[in-house]
């Protein structure tokens, strides 16, 4: 078989999915979602390989993943036939035939999650599927004082939920900012990678400084000891959504 | 009982409901569960009146509505207490103690509307909820030109889904817009008010000249011969926003 290798952009709500990876029969993931359709299309078993996982709940406005097909479609052709077939909170807003050597979670340089927290009573009828929902008043000063520490190389085994690790738990963040727009507080990171829930934690850690209940060098304090204890709240997945991923 | 009158902003995604209405025992509407949380919180009987219905899976940005109730809470308490009770997709941003003599119904002066296309083969995952979606190519000039034609006062008896009318079917359009962002087209129209479907129909009529499917001269065909045929499809709800009222 002519095998091509394939590079897709992906937007997802991911609300009603558990997740990006596809798990033994479950179907309902977005990996297991475009596998299918992919599968349909080619006749042959299909695997794709998402620049990382989004957990339950997670969105994405820019996932990459990649995957190899056998087929004499064009790139425009398979694009369309994915969206034809996708449910209309899945959709793949770019498709291309790629170097035979890329994979789209081995080959990432940068990662970007923003975290959104409506800083509200009155809850956000348009966008409450992809916001966490805060009513106490969020200072955002200290959270952007704060934020700034957690730039640079760091362990981040601290800001993680996974107890045992066989690999490093070292990652660096590029750059950090917290921002209020109106009633929203949006929190967005870029990092060369991050461990499971990391984002949510340093965002629930965050939302804690901004609440007054904690101060800043607590962050400082959780890289030291590695103790997930003394870290934040794992805010809720649905806050959460992969921007962007860069090679 | 001392009842005072109370004025109300409320936002909903109108996705889960069947419309504004409430309708025997079916609960599923914006005006029921209004109602009960209000009912719950008085101890007696309240009905809503909205600035007018609107249908299963239209969606607002600014109804307004009004009630009487006999309460000792503060405009803010009620707020909150709704708010506290309703479901994430339905918000009152806006509740006042009004003049005993306003009713939201009979003092309305001008309704504004949108109607939004997602004009992309490509699914907007994050609006689709509040967007009709159309592949093929709209143009918006020729919609832009032929929404003139709609202004000032008009029978829109053609316009609209009701056969058999009792009271009069002239109302007038004070203005009318039709926008491209990007992928979507957005037409929005001002007026003293509109008969059942009218908007959606007007979209509809507009959408078909965008597609180059129908001439801009048939929309005055229609106000001649008030026959509904003539007219163009009445697109779905899910697209439609009420997005302000005026008194």
């Amino acid at each position: 078989m002519n095998m091509k290798n394939y590079r897709m952009t992906i937007q997802y709500d991911g609300t009603k999915y558990n997740g990006w990876q596809r798990q033994g029969n479950t179907a309902n993931t977005i990996q297991g979602k475009l596998e299918s359709i992919l599968e349909k299309m080619t006749g042959h078993k299909v695997e794709i390989h998402g620049s990382g996982r989004t957990d339950k709940g997670v969105h994405a406005k820019g996932q990459v993943a990649s995957f190899k097909i056998n087929t004499q479609k064009s790139d425009g052709e398979i694009k369309d036939y994915l969206n034809c077939y996708l449910p209309d909170d899945i959709a793949v807003i770019d498709l291309t035939e790629a170097d035979e050597r890329f994979h789209a979670r081995l080959n990432v340089k940068r990662k970007t999650y923003i975290y959104r927290i409506h800083n509200s009573n009155v809850p956000d009828v348009f966008s409450h599927r992809f916001m966490h929902s805060v009513a106490d008043f969020i200072d955002v000063e200290p959270m952007k004082i704060a934020s700034k520490l957690f730039l640079g190389e760091h362990d981040f085994a601290g800001f993680s939920s996974v107890k045992n690790f066989k690999k490093s738990t070292v990652r660096t963040v590029y750059s950090i900012g917290v921002e209020r727009f109106g009633d929203d507080v949006v929190i967005a990171v870029t990092g060369n990678g991050f461990l499971y829930n990391t984002v949510r934690i340093m965002a629930g850690t965050l939302l804690e400084i901004g609440l007054g209940k904690r101060e800043a060098e607590s962050i400082a304090k959780v890289f030291e000891t590695k103790n997930r204890q003394m870290a934040g709240e794992t805010l809720l997945g649905k806050g959460l959504t992969l921007l962007s991923v860069e090679y």
